[in-house]
């Protein structure tokens, strides 16, 4: 049998198919005991007692004080040990830039939000970054050392190393590079993606879409964009363009917001906070105005979602992005265009994220990140290096 | 360390994993020496003599004839024993019935066409596609009971139990049960699926996009269709519908042949075998109204390509379908009209499998099953039971 005849890395290759078997189930679920591992991941006793202690030694995993369940000795507990260090989330958009510290098992230490304005220059925007970075390590109470990964979603098209390839929501923003200006503060690695796709991928697994191997998020805010996951798996595309329409003349989705924008207020809207905010207000007391507008809204957006549903088929739409906060008003039209326009309408669900999503999703990359790590290495838990 | 301490389930799935190693690398190499068996999967070569001695034991695997190359005695070679059973690849269209009966290693031995219209009823396209059948059994001398397995594709909506949920493009087809129409002449599994996912599945395996990760098929013919190959496997989508762009009113696609059939014909035309591909002739002369009628006729597959593409946004993109075989008339335009609506335009290939490529995924999509029918069992080589 191959592997008692086989060599040193046969055996190497199924310790470490194991090893994150056992991980992946203990960070799952919280914590877990023995017994529970090997129902959890299909292995023998004997192998998971085996993987855990080496991962404990290694700084993986950490006992839990035993709890006592009815007589006998308690059945040790273990946990990943997630305070070993620190993940870095942030949102560089083109009205507000945001930041989260996570533990290593993706628990919010901290966060912070600063507002930004599309007109703001390049330098004034990287200034507002590294305050907000600065801000958040502190609120964390972190050293920039201590963060392992960082994971950064911004507006656009950006390229496999990084590099912002064309942002058109940003003037000044195409060819920026985030990993080489965040290197003067963070010394881990520096993961940057588009916004949309990350929100896709933190609604999938911590969100609206968890646990959902075919899933379209669409962006709705002060721009549309659209995110993919496909196969459990966030959906890059060969150039890292999926989901971009933006050259689609048939789709005018961009502009879709116009209809908001240009709605004439009724009288009480002026009450709320801005104006695309005060039709939607207005429609969810139901204005017949502000109804209409919301519903040429809705078509236009529904237009672009159902090429993106038709190509995709995916088992359910998650609308976020900072209009999704009136899902209330949004939802109904949305999934009646979407009735009309797809041979088999996915569920469509309101985002459960909110604003924070993409900070998130950048938390997501880099503990994916982290998981790859793993898989690459014997080395004892400790902070990749800089690639 | 997990593979020596624990108990039988682990070495049991390590074996499996390392059987489809070596079987996979058997099997696409054509023959394989030990060593280099161990090179292709990373194996210890005692891992591989002792797994490729199991697999011929049960039949999966035959010595070939020793080579003599230099001095010594010449290393033995192994190869997959694509002989010992029968995979069956059918295509059933409005238009054609076409089957193609290959070896297990997806060696075709015979492939037979017969025509058919769209008008045709449901009772006589099932016997025209029994005596096809028959026609291509006999052609290759092999019993249906030989025939481990059948991959079928169709026109129309197909669900996961290869039900026809919807099919436009033949009146009669909706709810078509073909596996238990087939299970009458064939007792191993049938397996069916939409017709533009498995030349998407043909042309990515052993056609135009070998070895493409992430792929879109462009069908064109008498009607259009749209296959996607993500992440190197078919993309079938939640309910089988992906790629299917058909209620999309913006994108009008599958009437776009219309613009080749209402062409006027030049006087030369009227040689060609039927209006369509007299236009296709004529532009491929020069003819100016056949070149507009092409180019209105490409334009509009172009914007649902696009659409794909955009969504996708893949490696390259194969322009397939009965029509391709005038890819040097459609193919120039086609790159045009992407290259303005695409922010990364793919490459564009023409089909390399042209009118079998339906049939041939048909039998890819057997080879997958029979692959992971591997993964799954124990016993010697032998039919998957029907499902």
């Amino acid at each position: 049998m191959a592997a008692q005849q086989g060599g040193g890395a046969d055996l190497a290759r199924l310790r470490r198919f194991n090893e994150q078997a056992v991980l992946t189930a203990v960070r799952t679920a919280g914590d877990r005991r023995v017994a529970e591992i090997a129902a959890d991941t299909g292995l023998a006793r004997a192998s998971v007692e085996d993987v855990v202690r080496g991962l404990t030694e290694r700084g993986w995993l950490a006992e839990q004080a035993p709890v006592a369940v009815g007589r006998g000795r308690p059945a040790r507990r273990y946990r990943f040990r997630g305070e070993a260090g620190r993940l870095l989330g942030i949102d560089i958009g083109a009205y507000n830039i945001r930041a989260a510290v996570a533990d290593l098992d993706g628990t919010v230490l901290a966060s912070v939000r600063t507002a930004s304005t599309p007109r703001s220059s390049r330098t004034r925007r990287l200034a507002a970054l590294d305050a907000a970075v600065r801000d958040c390590l502190a609120a964390a109470d972190t050293n920039a050392g201590d963060v392992w990964l960082t994971g950064v979603g911004t507006t656009g098209w950006v390229d496999r190393s990084g590099r912002v390839v064309l942002a058109n929501a940003i003037p000044d923003w195409s060819g920026v590079d985030l990993p080489g200006h965040l290197a003067a503060t963070l010394p881990g690695p520096v993961l940057v993606e588009n916004d949309s796709k990350l929100a896709a991928l933190a609604e999938q697994r911590r969100g609206a879409g968890r646990g959902v191997s075919d899933m379209v998020l669409l962006q709705a805010g002060r721009r549309t964009g659209i995110g993919l996951v496909i196969d459990g798996r966030l959906h890059r595309g060969a150039g890292g363009v999926a989901g971009d329409l933006s050259l689609l003349p048939t789709l005018k989705w961009e502009s879709a917001v116009e209809f908001l924008r240009q709605c004439p207020l009724p009288p009480t809207g002026a009450l709320a906070g801005n104006r695309i905010d005060a039709v939607l207000a207005a429609a969810g007391t139901g204005d017949p105005t502000a109804t209409r507008a919301v519903r040429r809204y809705v078509r236009a957006m529904a237009g672009a979602a159902a090429a993106a549903v038709a190509i995709v088929d995916p088992v359910a739409l998650v609308l976020a992005g900072s209009l999704a906060r009136r899902c209330d008003v949004l939802l109904p039209p949305l999934v009646e265009e979407l009735a009309l326009l797809c041979l088999r309408p996915p569920e469509v669900r309101a985002s459960t994220l909110g604003a924070d999503a993409v900070a998130l999703g950048g938390v997501c990359l880099a503990q994916d990140r982290l998981e790859s790590h793993l898989a690459d290495t014997d080395r004892p838990l400790a902070a990749p290096s800089a690639s």
